[in-house]
C-alpha cells in the first residue's frame, strides 16, 4: 500500500526543533569517561556527541556530530546475532546461546550453572559463541560475510579500523580466556582463537552516527533497508533480534531502560547506541563519554528525552484496533451508480436498509479483525446482504484472512450474502465479473459493483420480477407520462438504433446526436479524472435516457457512452427536436418538463448520496 | 471515538476455534506439578485447565475451567507496586525498588550488592517492599485498600481464602526472613511482620481464570475496567507496571518469554498467569502444574501458541504510521457544496488545483503525523490554500498537535493558508464560524465548509472581483441567455420577494410555490439523513435559482430552504408558470431548456465529485 517514494520534504520543523532542544539540554550532561583499555579509543574527542532519528521509510533527521566515524564495538553483536541466526536456525543457536537477561557484568567469565550456556547474545560469552557460529569456506569468508551483512544493514561498504583492531587482538586476554571457557564446555566446538579474533574484527568495524540510524531504521522496517530496499534480515528474525536487545541489549541496565525509553536498543563502548521503535522509528546517538555500566552518558540521556517528548515507548498504548471499520452506511443511504427504475427504486428505498456497506482500513492484525468482525456479525441478523471493503487495508495477518473468509461462509449459511471488494487479491480469491451469478464468488475490484451487487440481491429477495425484457418506445418513462396525444406525435419521431455489446456510442467531443431513449440492455457513462484513471460516471438501462445536455445546451459530449450490453435505443435527432421545439413548441414544453424534473430528481439523489458517505455535518 | 457500546455477537467462529485448538493441544502438557509447599496448594485438582482472551473492549472468549477460584499469589506483585506508585509516586518507590531483571530466583534472599534494594517489585523482596509503601490510617485500612485496587481490575468485590493465608502465615518462614532482612538494610522501615502478613494476605486473594481476564483487560485498556468503565490506574503508571512486568514478569525465564511470547505477563504458583497486549489483549491462562521456574506449564504452553496464531507479539510491526493520510484531493475533484456563479466555476477550474483536502485517520502517534506533514509540506509549495480534515482521528498525541499547529503556522508564512476541520477541538482551537474573515482562525466544525472556504482563497487569490451586490431580474443568468424578446416578456413575470436572515423558505411538504431567481443573499437547502442528522444539500447563492422540481413535477418540496442571509428573491408563481406553458410556450419552451441544462450540467459535476471522492474505480 505504502508507496515506495519517500516525499522530501521542506525540513518538518517540529522534529528538528525537538532534537534541537534534546541535543542541547543532553549536551549538558559532562558525566563519564570515554572507554580507555585500549589507548585507540581514549584517544577519541571526548566530548563530540551526534544524534539522528530515522523514520522506518528512510527519513533521517540528524544533528551535531553525527558524521565522525567510531567503532561498533558492542553495538555489533546483535547484526552477529541476527546472521548466526540466519545461517544456523533458532534451533541450533538456541542450543548454544540463551537469551535471558543476565544480572552479571556484561564481560562476565561463567556460563549459567544450571543451563552451561551464555545467558544471553548480548553479554561477550553469547556473542563471541554467535561470531563462532557464523558459516563460510574458511576464516576470512566468515568475516567477509559479517562485514556484508552490516553493511547490507547500513546501506554502505562499513571497513575496519585496523589500529583498533590490532590494539584489541593484542590485549583482549579476557575475551580470549572466555573463548577457551566457551571451548572447554562445548559451546563453541571449532577454534577459540579464530572465533575470538573474528570477534574483534567486528567489534572494530567502523560506522557513524548516520549508518547507526540507517542500520536502526532497517530493524523498525522489518529487516528491509528503507533507502537501498534491500532486505537485511527475515521479518521474523528481526522480530526475535529486537526482544534480545528489549531484555539483554544495555547490559544489566534494561530494566531501568525498558521503564523509561522502552525501547530495544544495543550501545557499544564506542560511545554509540542504536534505539528502534518497531514499524515506525529508529534513533542513533553518538557519545563517547560512558557511565557505569558501560552505556554512553549523553546517549541515554538523549533517548530518554526523545522517548518521553515524542511518546516512542513500545507499550504506549493506541486504539487502532478499534478504528477498524472505517465508514459503513446502508445501500439506501449511498446507491449504486446503476440508475434504476421507478419499480426497483421504490423496492430499494424500502429494504435498502438490509444490506450495508463496510469500508476497513489500516492495519489488520488480529484484534482489528476481531473487532470489525464482531461488529459486523453483530448486524449482520437484520441483514440480506453486506459488502466488506477491503481497498484500504494496509497489512493483513493470516489469522485476519481467516477470521474474514470464516465470516463470510458462517453468513451466507444463516441467510446473509457478503461480497468482498479486494482488487488485490487480499483475501486469496479470484475476482468476479460484474455479474452477480459468477460462480467463482462474490469478489468485486470496485465499491461501486459490489454495492450494485447488493441493491440486486435486495430486488431478488423483495421486489417483483426485474425489468421487462424490452420496452417499447411509448411505454418509455419519459414518453409514458405525457398527455395522450403528445406521447403518440412524438412516439412517431424517435427513430430504432441498435449497439452492439462494447460499442461506443459517443465519445468525449461527439457532437449532439440526439436524445437516447433506452429500451434494452445497459450503457456504461464514463470519464476520466484528473487522476487520469477512468471513473465510472453512472450505468443506465431499459427506460432512462442520456445525450441530454449536447442536446440542450448543443455542447459535445463530455462523457464516453459504451454499450454494456446489446442495446436497442430509440434516439430523437437533433434536427428533428429543434423543429419540433420551434414549430410545436407544446410537445417540445412537454418533453423537456419531463426531462427537468427528471434531471432534477437525480442531481438531488446525488448530492444527497455525496452528504451521506461523506459523513460530512 | 471508540462507541461505549460493546457489540454482543453471534459468537465469533474463528476465535473460539482457535482457542479451543490451543486448549486442546495444550491439555496434552502432562508436565510438572501444583505446588506443595503448603497443603492448600497442593489439595487443587492437578489437571484443572481454563483459558480465557479478552479484549481490550470488554468482549470475553472462555474455555475450559474459567470459574473455578484459586489463589492469586505472586500475580498480586504487580498490582500492589501499582498501588504503591499510585500511593508514594515514581520516584519515591525507585528509592527502594529497582527494576532491574534478576538471575536470582524469586525467594532469594538478597539485595543487589551495589544498589541494595530489592532488584525487581516481582520478586518477594520488591513485592514485601511494595505491601509496606501502601498507604491507610492502619494495618487493616492498608489490607483493605489492596483488596478494593484489586477488586476494581477484577469489575467484582475479591475476597481471601482464610485457610491459604493462615498456612502460609504459619510456614512463611524464608518470606520472613526476607521482610528482616529489608528492614535491616532500611528499605522497609515500618514493621516487618506487619508487611509480611498483608503481602501473605494479598497472596491468598481468590480469582477465577474470568477474573484474570478482566484484569489483564484493564491493563490493556490503559487502566480503565472495560466491563465497570472505572479507572483502576493512570495510564502513566499502567505503561510502567507493564514494563516491568515485560522484564521481570516471568521469574528467571523473561528472556525466553519474551522472545516466544512477546507480552507482558505475571504468573503465580497458585497455576495462574495473567499476559497483556497493551491497548489490545488481555489473556488469562489457570493450570496449576508448575515448571522448574513457578510459571504454569500449561500456562506457558497456551500463551506461547496464543501469541504465535494470533500474532500477538508486541514487537510485531504494523505499518499503521503510513497510513494516517486517509485520502486526498484537490477543491476541483471535490468541490463544495457551495453552488458556485459560472465565472466562478471557471475560475475553480482552472486554479483548483492549488487548493487540496487532506483526511486523517486512526490514531495520531509521531511516527503518523511526521508522515503525514511531511507528505502535506511536500506539496505545499504548490498549493494556496489546503484543509486538514481531523474528525476520524482517534488518538492524537500531544507532539502531534504540536507538529499540527506548527505546520499550520509555518505554511500560512510561506502563503499557504490551512484550515483545519476539527469539530472536537482535539487542537484546541476555537470553532469558527463558515466566515472566513473569523479571526480566531480556519477551524470547522465540517470538512464541506472548510472546502468552501479553500474555495474562497482561490477565487480571492486567483478570480475577478467576486460577485456582484445584486443581481436584476432581467440580468439573472436563467434568463440573460434566452432571446431578447422572451427574456423581456419573462422578466416582467417574475415577483420580488425578500426573506429576513433566518428565515425559513420553504419545508418538507410545502406545496409548490414557485421558481425562485435568488438576486442577493444565499439560501441553504438541508434535508435530515436516515442517521437523523440534518445534512447541509447545498448553498445557493446569487444567481441560482430553486423550487424547479415542485414547480415541475408538482410535489411538494422535499427539503428545507432556509435565508442564510437576508436573501432578495424574484418568483414566478405557479399559476402564471401554468399560463405561460399553456398560452405561450415558446417562452416556456425556453425557460425549460435552460433549466435542464442547468440542471443536467449540475448532476453531472455531483455524480463526478462522489466518483472521485469515493475513490472508487
Amino acid at each position: 500500500m505504502a508507496s515506495p517514494v519517500v516525499p522530501q520534504a521542506i525540513d518538518s520543523g517540529v522534529v528538528t526543533r525537538v532534537l534541537d532542544e534534546v541535543y542541547t539540554l543532553c549536551r549538558t550532561e559532562i558525566g563519564g569517561a570515554p572507554a580507555d583499555y585500549i589507548p585507540e579509543l581514549a584517544a577519541v574527542e571526548p566530548d563530540s556527541f551526534g544524534l539522528c532519528l530515522a523514520t522506518a521509510d528512510g527519513r533521517v533527521y540528524s544533528v551535531g556530530d553525527t558524521d565522525i566515524p567510531f567503532t561498533i564495538q558492542s553495538i555489533s553483536k546483535p547484526f552477529t546475532y541476527a546472521l548466526a541466526l540466519a545461517d544456523r536456525g533458532v534451533d541450533a543457536v538456541g542450543q548454544r546461546i540463551d537469551v535471558e537477561p543476565s544480572g552479571d557484568a556484561f564481560n562476565e567469565i561463567s556460563l549459567d550453572p544450571v543451563t552451561e550456556r551464555p545467558r544471553n547474545p548480548m553479554i561477550n560469552a553469547g556473542a563471541i559463541t554467535a561470531t563462532s557460529l557464523i558459516t563460510g569456506r574458511d576464516a576470512a569468508e566468515k568475516t567477509e560475510r559479517i562485514v556484508r551483512c552490516y553493511s547490507r544493514f547500513a546501506g554502505r561498504d562499513l571497513s575496519m579500523n585496523e589500529s583498533v583492531y590490532t590494539s584489541e587482538a593484542r590485549t583482549g586476554f579476557r575475551n580470549r580466556a572466555i573463548g577457551y571457557m566457551l571451548r572447554s564446555f562445548g559451546i563453541i566446538d571449532s577454534d577459540p582463537d579464530e572465533a575470538v579474533d573474528r570477534y574483534f574484527r567486528q567489534c572494530s568495524l567502523e560506522v557513524t552516527c548516520g549508518d547507526l540510524a540507517i542500520m536502526a531504521a532497517t530493524l523498525a522496517n522489518n529487516g528491509v533497508n528503507p533507502r537501498t530496499r534491500e532486505r537485511a534480515l527475515s521479518a521474523a528474525l528481526t522480530e526475535r533480534v529486537l526482544s534480545v536487545m528489549t531484555t539483554c541489549g544495555m547490559y544489566n541496565a534494561a530494566g531501568d531502560w525498558v521503564t523509561t525509553v522502552g525501547l530495544p536498543a544495543k550501545s557499544g563502548v564506542g560511545g554509540g547506541i542504536l534505539a528502534v521503535l518497531p514499524g515506525q522509528i529508529g534513533i542513533s546517538v553518538f557519545s563517547p563519554r560512558l557511565d557505569e555500566h558501560g552505556n554512553s552518558v549523553r546517549g541515554v540521556a538523549a533517548c530518554r528525552e526523545l522517548s518521553q517528548r515524542l511518546e516512542l515507548h513500545f507499550l504506549h498504548v493506541t486504539r487502532s484496533a478499534r478504528t477498524a471499520i472505517r465508514t459503513e452506511y446502508s445501500v439506501d443511504e449511498v446507491p449504486s451508480r446503476l440508475q434504476r427504475n421507478e419499480t426497483e427504486l421504490e423496492v430499494l428505498a424500502e429494504f435498502g436498509g438490509r444490506a450495508r456497506i463496510y469500508e476497513l482500513h489500516g492495519d489488520m492484525l488480529f484484534a482489528g479483525a476481531e473487532r470489525a468482525v464482531r461488529t459486523i456479525e453483530s448486524r449482520a441478523g437484520e441483514l440480506d446482504a453486506l459488502v466488506i471493503d477491503l481497498r484500504r487495508i494496509g497489512d493483513l495477518a493470516p489469522i485476519a484472512v481467516t477470521m474474514l473468509n470464516s465470516l463470510q461462509s458462517e453468513l451466507a449459511a444463516a441467510g446473509c450474502q457478503v461480497a468482498l471488494v479486494d482488487p488485490d487479491g487480499k483475501l486469496g480469491h479470484d475476482i468476479s465479473s460484474l455479474d452477480p451469478s459468477d460462480p467463482r464468488g462474490r469478489v468485486f475490484i470496485d465499491r461501486d459493483g459490489a454495492t450494485e451487487w447488493c441493491e440486486d440481491v435486495i430486488l431478488e429477495r423483495h421486489g417483483p420480477p426485474s425489468e421487462p425484457e424490452c420496452t417499447m418506445v411509448a411505454d418509455h418513462p419519459l414518453l409514458a407520462a405525457l398527455p395522450v396525444d403528445a406521447r403518440a406525435e412524438l412516439t412517431a419521431e424517435f427513430e430504432p438504433l441498435t449497439f452492439a455489446r462494447g460499442e461506443i456510442i459517443a465519445e468525449p467531443g461527439t457532437p449532439r446526436s440526439g436524445l437516447y431513449l433506452i429500451l434494452r440492455g445497459r450503457v456504461r457513462v464514463t470519464f476520466v479524472g484528473s487522476d487520469d484513471r477512468t471513473h465510472r460516471l453512472v450505468t443506465l438501462s431499459s427506460g432512462m435516457s442520456f445525450g441530454e445536455i449536447p442536446m440542450l445546451t448543443g455542447e459535445p459530449f463530455v462523457n464516453q457512452v459504451r454499450a454494456e450490453t446489446v442495446v436497442r435505443l430509440a434516439v430523437l435527432k437533433p434536427q428533428r427536436f429543434d423543429e419540433i421545439a420551434a414549430q410545436r413548441p407544446d410537445l417540445g414544453l412537454a418533453l423537456l418538463r419531463r426531462l427537468a424534473a427528471g434531471a432534477y430528481a437525480q442531481m438531488d439523489a446525488a448530492v444527497r448520496a455525496i452528504a451521506v458517505r461523506g459523513g460530512d455535518y
